[in-house]
């Protein structure tokens, strides 16, 4: 079959012929319906080198998959072949006690999982191939009625992200309350979108870029607010004054940071979920009372089943763009470009 | 000024001329913009004698009020006059630890209440008149921008109470869930509204009546069930089989209660917000494990803010038929008779 | 080996001869050694029959088991041979959502699991016996350092199902509140104890026997109350006449049930684990308001880790008495006479 | 009557004479039993100035109050002359979101307060004195039984303080799980109780000096580090090499919020109570995914009335001396020499 494979460090990944996987006990093969490109991949390719990570390569590329049910190994139960599947992409031990609740991306014995902090396309073969091998049932997820795997694929990590960050701060979106997304990417914009889908919270949406603010709107945002300029009196004065409940950081660098802290109100959350290399100083006196800075990473495996959810009933719909498997290496040079709109999909 | 007052038990109320009211120390008097007519005002007039209460008549009727600051006792803060506002319905001891957080409706002390387990319409003077007195600052509350007194008057009962009732159960309706709305009237389609624009459960609504069910698909219900037949069957079907994560029977018989325990999932919320006389014989294989059966009443002053700015976003939005003071005879007879669309609003 | 079988229903067990089981895929042989011995067996025995249950006889008693890691079946990680382990008693589907993350006893898919609705020593082969064949190594719990399977065994049902019925409350339970314990048996005792060891509730026991409330104030009680008489007010007066926060009815006969309605709080639960038989009728004004009455069932597997780890710190330490396995019988009969101290544990 | 005044910055308090005072409408007037000296008062003293606050001296010292109440202004309700009391510390503006249920330290309208940002001893007159003037009765706490003014007046700061940053982590609390409590002095060593009353959390101890180690024994650690060499090896490796779930840095400065970053686990509080003056530079890698880093500032009313309940029960016991209003200065001299043991508490 063919696969899309990173060889080494420091270059781009090429397609090649592989040999098509087969399940052993309690694994599964799926037939690649959809497989996302993210931004981390170019960071794969371009930044990362021998010691960057646990693993190394050669691997196939592709950790935001979707597709059918292939071949079930032994001892599988629950999954039938051809049925509509989305894979969750933290693989941790599944056996520590946040792997036990499906949260593995905060697995605490990274020691026993295929391969530490990783998973399909990160150190173990993904999804941009014809076939991907899931080394344990429990990440193949059967997706709702009304939702195919190309639909599916981007919200395995461009919608469950942002889906994580977000209902860990339900409780603080009851109406009246505001949430401000910085940045309004890949991520971003299915941010706005769920925000609007599970809570009554006016929405802020903040980036440099129009396009993205106009965006933005489509997605519902009550309010789009170019960065800089007077940015911080703006979001205030909408919150009459007391400030963001929420700030959802999809950018992470300084200066996105230093803006969330400055909008934020007293007991809010400030979560940074970009990678953008920022940091904040926190100190008692230099952000307001109780507003909670964190860092958050992808999301838990009962969290895509609502995510799917959500998406089957179009209310979270991330804006895609499709590409063959020999086009992948397109999208990341548009990706790469800042000409690419929404989540670049391969379909193989 | 003119007052619709229920002058004894077992009677119909008089419009009457009394003395407008002047407010104490920390008291408000309120220029009615407003005033709610509720069914349980036809119990008032109807079904209740000496003893029934801890209070009794003459006073004036309506508890579902909002209009315009009057007039300011002494020692009030943070309103001024002209300033619209709602008023909070129920009114607790103010000092007990329910009331200390705005929860009056659970009061611990009700013999310390202007009159016990009552209010404004309920042996107090209420808002069916020029004006009402307020005998606490507290429970007069701003109108956010873009809410006007007639909009803001049924939020206030008819909006809280059954968003009370879905809040408390918030986190039962993640993505994937479903809520049950049994009977569609004048607080069952709030609460439909009130679920959509707060969560992304699916909503069932289910009644009697072709045009309830009519009504609860405008508020955005995605499936709507006529009671009996195979509704049980339908509403399980429509959650894969699981039942519902939430059930509100805003009619309270014992043939809804019943329907909502045969419908609900294990671990789930039944909540009994309807004052239909019913009776739900609870034991342990009787109902589905876990399922909380409880009653609500009514809701808390914060949760009044939020069904403000719900209201103020056109979120929610009752559906109402306008009367004037002396034709609110008319309205609780069309109440009665089942001819009135909507809620009444009163308008002096 | 030997095994404690019950052959069919309506009659006592008998210990008999069988072959040691052996692990398949996934599965786990555990030498036991402690099987706690519970009223539910009696039932098991007693009353009921063929159509009772989805499952039949014959099959080994014993479903609170705790020993050793036997032998491992294929493809079994992060487990070791001769590691003390708790079973983890409810063995659901494991691929439904609630299964997912450990909560079998409320499995959405009973036709999935090895037995529906049942589990070892409940239509499958149970732990009074030399080994016990465990179907899916999730269920095997490695036990914390300082506990051995003797004080383990307890804790996996007379444990974890007040464990279960507690934390579910724990939000009611800040200082200044009150749970009610009703009947101060083989749950009710180690119920007392949780609440001590996770709360600052004040807790208060009801039982009928003396002995029972002896045992209650050793476990922690700050209160306990006869049955009967004055009951109501004593435990009213007791918590400042607002009623309890939480009570727990550990016999669910009708009048434990009106007890707890009759001492409960507005906003409070009312929470049905014993299985007395009992009924409450449920309505609008028969029951303090938001009183939640629900069932709970058994509990989930991470909370078997939590009980685990209260038990190795001495924080939770159910009262016993040991039988060896040629004494189970002995056992159930003083269980069934009244005349057994605490819970019985059988050591093969 | 006496009064020990701050009469300028960068000056010492000075016990005079000033005029008793009258309660206006709404307001009370309690005769002090007691009132804690606090670190903040020294900063006070010696290191604000003109515009480091809203507000300037002249004012009578003491912010942590009990007593009995001695006289009540006009429309005061739920309070009478000589009942026991704790004076509520954070005066807010009493109308503001917050404020309506009692969460006066992050008001909303500071400048709607008394004094904004303040309270009694903190821009207005306190505590230390015969008696204090409070500006509004909903400040004005009744002691629960069993509890008197001078075990009382710690709990409303170096009580409450520690409370607010323990309760709002409680469902990270559950057995199994580890709080790190860093520096054990005025609050930390409360910390430490509370942390064992309402929880079953592993407690760590981590200080400097061996008698505040101590010291964290007796009110219930179950293990103390020595702050520096291995500190962090010793706590990760009592977690089972998880980390903290809670940690609370009880000083603040730039070593503590380290340690605290290096010992905190995946999904965890890091709570900064002490104003050391440290800075915790925050990024994505620097810090455990989802370790969320929050200060935290004094606690809410209705937090004050839990606190309460915890010290008349003798779940929670400030270790503290007493000095006469006379030898107020004493206490502060001693306080700054660090030859204090526990909190010192001023007695009229």
């Amino acid at each position: 079959m063919r696969a899309l494979r990173l060889q080494e460090w420091k270059s781009e990944p090429e397609l090649v012929e592989v040999p098509e996987p087969t399940p052993g006990p309690g694994q599964v093969v799926v037939r690649v319906g959809a497989a996302g490109a993210c931004h981390s991949d170019l960071h794969l390719m371009h930044d990362f080198e021998a010691g960057s990570m646990p693993w190394n390569p050669p691997f196939t590329l592709g950790h935001e998959n979707a597709g059918w049910v292939h071949a079930l190994g032994d001892g599988v139960t629950g999954l039938t072949v051809g049925q509509p599947v989305a894979v969750y992409g933290p693989w941790g031990c599944g056996v520590c006690a946040r792997c036990r609740v499906g949260v593995d991306p905060y697995c605490e014995n990274p020691a026993g999982a295929p391969v530490p902090s990783g998973g399909g396309g990160l150190g173990l073969d993904g999804g941009m191939a014809d076939y991907e091998l899931v080394p344990d049932a429990r990440h193949v997820v059967p997706l709702p009625d009304g939702l195919d795997p190309v639909d599916a694929a981007p919200l395995t990590d461009a919608g469950l992200t942002p889906y994580h960050a977000i209902r860990r701060s339900w409780h603080r979106l009851a109406p009246g309350s505001t949430a401000v997304v910085i940045g309004v990417g890949g991520l971003g914009h299915v941010g706005v979108q769920i925000l609007k889908a599970t809570t009554a919270a006016r929405v802020v949406a903040v980036d440099t870029r129009a396009d993205a603010l106009q965006l933005a709107e489509e997605c519902g945002a009550d309010l789009t607010v170019p960065s800089g300029g007077d940015a911080v009196e703006q979001i205030r004065r909408a919150t009459g004054g007391r400030g963001a409940d929420l700030v959802l950081d999809f950018v992470g660098a300084d200066a996105t940071l230093r803006l969330g802290a400055a909008v934020a109100r007293t007991v809010s959350d400030l979560t940074i979920v970009g990678i953008g290399g920022g940091t904040l100083p926190v100190s008692f006196f230099s952000v307001p009372y109780e507003m909670s800075v964190a860092t958050t990473y992808w999301g838990s495996r009962p969290e895509l089943v609502e995510v799917l959810d959500l998406g089957a009933r179009g209310l979270v719909r991330p804006k895609t763009t499709r590409f063959g498997l020999d086009e992948a290496l397109t999208a990341y040079h548009r990706m790469r470009d800042g000409t690419l709109e929404g989540r670049a999909v391969i379909v193989p």
